[in-house]
């Protein structure tokens, strides 16, 4: 199977889902990133609806893109006027997008409960917009929205709406599970009928999750004859979100033969994917399928073992062909294997020969001691990576620490009022620095960022975007101990880092220094020597 | 379609998730909490694979539950030894679950790769394992690792495996997709084959999400013919997570018309969804089907409007069903119904007629509002309790506060002291005490005991059992703030209470005090009259 188009609705119906925002700019960074992973057509949203959108269509006119075309969305004529007088179809006529994407009714619900038109009039506004608008050179899609839910109540004529806009000169009709409730069977019947009813229409498939098969319903209509996918990246969207166009693409190409992309492209799958999280400041999902930290991630023992083997024991497909890595879980059991492949993943310079053996040796009952003090290592790849430096004899700390404090008051007055102390030393001097903060680690966080900020200035990159503390208490009898885990990011990686304490803000800080530590390690952040700063950002 | 047993899988396969831990006694409450949901099979590991096991079936052989069997989970024999010799087996047989249920290879890949045996010898560890097991008593089930990929690579020894199962007594067998690589389709072809070869046998489904299609798998797996889906709540699990069964259940139930819960269980839905994430310290995703705080969030304007006229137009499902609701902010405490069903458990008076609406009315705001500000009650119980006192006017504070501070220090030497001072008034007295403690939150309770421990000696019984916080930073734009959930428990039961504050020590403030005062309610404790008191254990 060959000739599926991929088609990206993320800048606009993917904006639905909640707290999500994109400025312009960012907004083109995200059609940069979809042209290189070699989306072909991009929704950018209607090119007036605000001046934000407005502003992004005018940036988009300027750029020169590789594979992909714009797409202007808009809803087809008002009720009762002409389609040349209708002011939405006139901005997209005006607008440079080649392709316009209309959405038109396609359920006797909407027609007669929200549009509130009779049957007859929803066929016209949906022929007359589309006619207009080929009319003025455009290549149209219509979005038949609530499509498979307006089939299960009338088919008849939910295929008279598609056959309005193909009978008007649409490109392609798309089927749309506007509400997210329909299962693979019921797309399976609707497009058998569609197919034999239009023959010729290109069909094209827009799902969303609210059953949690809208990847599965998406390529359930590839099988029964769709050639155009919609989705958005990581399945943003309102509600339960749209169909994830990240698993679509390396589900179509990898297990359905259906080429999507050339495989160079296909390997950009991951960076895009967490790319677009960034931008949106959304956690990257570590169980996304296919692209997500975990996806390929082995417990160490049996099933590290097997996949060493033979990749194919426990992998469904090779994680490099999407961009992304195995990753075996740090844990009690891990083995010398285990080892040798997060060193190489984080770049360690490692002894050879008996040297080696030796560094495992003592990194695995290093790793056992830790975690049967509590530690944890799977969700704190950071800290796992300093205890490997600090075995292979790599390990240089930021800094010396003399002493810190922290003052947490609530006064009579009802205010809550943080402050900090740190005494550390760092190239033979002694920093004392104190910091307020809305928290007892935010305050010891901005005193330590004070102190070796300017020496390190590398730091102001870094944020710390995760904070989860639990108290374990696995064993009757030993004193309960706080396990803190810290996620940082330099806006480019993701990594995590723990401290464990009796003590919460002990805890606290231990994953705080790690979690700095690790992000000014070489391979994040340009040499250490602060003389070969000086030219740099301070 | 009638007769499908929900077997859930969160507490051995659902572990495997990175990170997540939970204790023997949090394990208990999942149980309970499966159970009141109406999970017929509930796989809670192998009895003895470590201490905290080996705990939670002690524990769980006392309990008593309404609907829910326990299943022990365990491997077959080793290679080469005699099922009755080997030692995993007579855990297994000895142990007080009616039900087992064992893994056993189905490709001859992993048979060859993995576990190293002849195709013969697998097939004997197949069947005389289950004979075993059988033979002692157990209802035996088979999950059969990797049949999807064996059946690809070789359908008649996949076969075989299910065959070897079945005829030495297996109550059923169960097809997994360990690597989680199928498509529906993939599975609607094998099972069309497995019925045929094996038209007696109960069919069970176990799938991963890999391909984002697990819950589409099960569906079409039980569309085939399987009688039993497993599955984990939320989908939690190892990579990209097992079968989400939350989703599965009400895909079943509402769309295909399979019953397998009371509409009153399944209004418990969303409930169990978040407790069980709070347990394990997840954050709940917000556009999780069914359950997600964002399933039935509705953009105002068109799509409210449309769903006022009628619901169906933009919902899939009517929320109530699964006890989730249409308000994106009112949790599972949105009814008036949830509220009085909350206050008759907790015994609380309250007002009859109108008076009592205008209650319900008061909590339900109050709740929005809190939830508003990043509090959640699903699993502080105790904090909603006191909420609800506070509406119906039979509050009374253990105290008044005036002032705390804590100081937590790591001197010179690295010994870490913390301090805590609280200024408080009792009965007309001021009470100023300082206490030490091995954290800040374990200061301030040592001072507030020490300071009203001797009025309110029941405080004794209470113990802080565990401590959650996590950071939210649900919008951009707004402050993160802190939310900390603690549980208490008096030896008899356990509650949970929260705190929300920009400032972790705040926050944890909040909800210890919670915490005690919930513990000292009249259903708890002895009367709080103090001169009551005078002959009590003081």
């Amino acid at each position: 199977m060959t000739g599926v188009q991929l088609y990206d609705a993320t800048l606009r119906d993917g904006m639905g889902g909640g707290g999500l925002t994109l400025t312009a700019e960012e907004k083109l960074r995200v059609v940069h990133a979809l042209d290189a992973l070699g989306i072909e057509l991009i929704e950018a949203g209607f090119p007036a609806s605000n001046p934000k959108e407005l502003e992004l269509f005018e940036l988009l006119q300027r750029e020169r893109l590789e594979v992909a075309q714009i797409v202007a969305f808009g809803m087809t004529r008002r009720r009762g006027v002409a389609a040349a007088e209708d002011e939405g179809l006139q901005v997209l006529a005006g607008c440079f997008a080649p392709v316009c994407t209309l959405v038109g009714k396609a359920s006797p619900l909407h027609v007669e409960k929200v549009v509130r038109v009779s049957r007859e009039e929803n066929l016209a506004m949906i022929g007359e917009s589309v006619a207009f608008l080929a009319g003025e050179g455009k290549r149209v899609l219509l979005d038949a929205e609530h499509f498979f839910d307006g089939f299960a109540i009338d088919p008849g004529y939910a295929l008279e709406c598609l056959r309005a806009a193909v009978d008007a000169g649409a490109e392609r009709v798309v089927l749309c599970d506007t509400n997210g409730g329909s299962l693979p069977p019921q797309i399976r019947t609707a497009l058998a009928v569609v197919r034999e009813a239009l023959p010729n229409a290109p069909l094209g498939i827009h799902t969303h999750d609210d059953s949690g098969c809208a990847v599965a319903n998406t390529l359930a209509a590839v099988e029964g004859g769709a050639t155009q996918v919609q989705g958005t990246v990581n399945g943003v969207g309102e509600r339960t979100g749209n169909a994830n166009l990240i698993t679509i693409i390396a589900d179509l190409q990898l297990k359905m033969a259906v080429g999507v992309l050339p495989d160079e492209r296909l390997a950009r799958l991951t960076e895009t994917a967490h790319f677009v999280d960034e931008l949106l400041n959304r956690t990257p999902n570590v169980s996304q399928p296919y692209v997500g930290k975990h996806a390929f991630a082995h417990k160490a023992g049996l099933h590290a073992a097997g996949v060493r083997a033979d990749a194919q024991t426990f992998e469904h497909v090779d994680p490099e062909v999407v961009g992304n890595s195995r990753d075996v879980l740090i844990s009690e059991l891990s083995g010398k294997g285990t080892i040798l492949e997060k060193a190489g993943e984080a770049g360690l310079q490692l002894p050879t020969g008996a040297a080696l053996d030796d560094f495992c040796k003592r990194v695995l009952e290093r790793v056992k001691e830790l975690e049967h003090g509590g530690f944890q290592f799977e969700a704190a790849d950071g800290s796992f990576v300093l205890l490997m430096r600090k075995e292979a004899g790599t390990y240089e700390p930021l800094f010396r620490l003399e002493s810190w404090r922290v003052l947490v008051e609530q006064r009579a007055d009802g205010k809550v009022v943080t402050e900090a102390t740190i005494k550390i030393w760092l190239g033979g001097e002694r920093y004392v620095r104190t910091a307020e903060g809305n928290g007892p680690v935010n305050a010891l966080d901005n005193a330590l960022r004070d102190a070796i900020g300017e020496i390190y200035p590398h730091l102001r990159d870094i944020e710390l975007v995760n904070f989860k503390v639990r108290i374990l208490d696995e064993t009757k009898g030993t004193d309960a101990v706080t396990r803190v885990l810290i996620d940082a990011s330099d806006g480019h990686d993701v990594w995590g880092s723990i401290g464990v304490s009796e003590n919460l803000i002990a805890a606290s800080w231990d994953a705080l220094v790690d979690s700095l530590e690790y992000g000014m390690q070489p391979e994040h952040a340009p040499p250490r020597d602060p003389a070969a700063r000086s030219s740099g950002r301070t």
